[in-house]
């Protein structure tokens, strides 16, 4: 069993990237026996680049640790990454260039705050901020449906979210606020450079004091019968949006 | 209790659009004892407009028949919406200006489904296409996470998506698949006109055959270290750029 301090990751992709942006944390790489197709064998040189030994383990065996999940013969056990505190995030932000930050407002579902915390991860976000009351944990729930993002895309919580938003305005990131009634589209709101993109809590939307500390409130669609959009398929259109400005603006 | 043919969907929005678009099927309306605030009124003139009734009925009744869901106080029985055939998707397709309909190719998970027709909802799709088989029921709990838009947007459910795809082709559709490997970014892959949106299966893709009738392969932002965005989120992700796309076309 893993340690609490640990957490096991699995799938080919996540923990090729965890071996190749974290290979501190990998504590042991587990692959099915007989596999040996080129995937698998790729797995194994990126873990020998890294120092690291592959333990084989028979199928069943990485199936009752693992569960029902698609894991493509392949696990790791990682030291779990902890929570970033405000000093981190500051000094993360002012160190990166074009920072895109995802903030939640209240999201108390522990499913939303791993679906979230997957596509910031999908994104290149570089954090998921969230306020240490009123949001839910980062749990077990989350973390498997954070698919292995838990372990590559740091979770910062803070105990004031509208100050940290002023502090991170004041490092140069501008804040743009995810609201349905917001006054233009997303697509007409600049997230080209260093941004924090704030969405709020299921069924209720932005509190009144992070609002405030929008500089730009933009709209996503809201078509249909439906009172709103999951938070995660909200902040997927917003990270998407900031994307593809990015890219044009490259171009 | 709803007999099998009824469903009870819940919030102002959600009452409000189906008492609008679908009055016929909205079977009874029960408002919260005491509420008598400017939403609720708006309710009962929409409702009295459509010549409905509303019964009033006290919170904690409400309450155990709804479970614990932000309702906001109303709640209606309609009639379900029964899934279209091929012939009912023809249809609708060819009498819409530009549709944009939404095809899951094996989506597994009624979580995914309800989360995908949500999505659809709001982005305003005609229709969730799905193949009958190796596809995900629309059970009860892909009726919950869809948050009312399983009573507003039709799932068409055919016995073969490839043919199924091949027929909207010849009615003017074009076919756009969301694929990791695609050659060109989604908001280079002009969704201005009458489109089918193809997303593939969790973990899995699109189907060879699937594939084969898409005009267009689609990429989707893959920055992380986590294989795949989950398949709503894709979703979402395809259908704001459809709908950016349009917006801009028109201003």
């Amino acid at each position: 069993m893993s340690s609490p301090r640990t957490e096991l990751v699995y799938g080919l992709h996540t923990v090729r990237a965890l071996l190749q942006r974290h290979p501190d944390r990998v504590l042991r790489i587990l692959l099915q026996q007989g596999r040996a197709d080129e995937r698998a064998t790729g797995i194994e040189q990126v873990a020998s680049a890294a120092g690291r030994v592959i333990e084989r383990i028979d199928a069943a065996r990485l199936r009752a640790r693992l569960g029902d999940v698609v894991h493509q013969g392949v696990a790791a056990e990682v030291l779990r990454l902890e929570p970033w505190r405000e000093d981190e995030l500051l000094a993360a932000a002012g160190a990166a260039r074009d920072p895109l930050v995802l903030a939640l407002d209240g999201v108390q579902d522990p499913h939303n705050l791993g679906a979230c915390l997957r596509t910031a991860d999908a994104c290149g976000a570089l954090a998921l901020l969230v306020p240490r009351d009123r949001a839910a944990p980062l749990n077990a729930t989350a973390r498997k449906v954070a698919a292995g993002a838990a372990e590559t895309t740091p979770v910062a919580v803070v105990t004031n979210l509208a100050r940290m938003l002023a502090l991170l305005k004041d490092a140069g990131l501008w804040i743009v606020g995810a609201d349905p009634d917001g006054p233009r589209p997303a697509a007409q709101v600049d997230m080209t450079g260093p941004r924090v993109l704030v969405l709020g809590a299921e069924g209720g939307g932005l509190r009144a004091l992070t609002r405030r500390h929008c500089d730009w409130l933009a709209r996503l669609p809201a078509r249909g019968a439906v009172e709103s959009l999951n938070v995660s398929v909200a902040a997927g259109m917003l990270l998407y949006e900031a994307l593809r400005q990015r890219d044009a603006h490259v171009a």
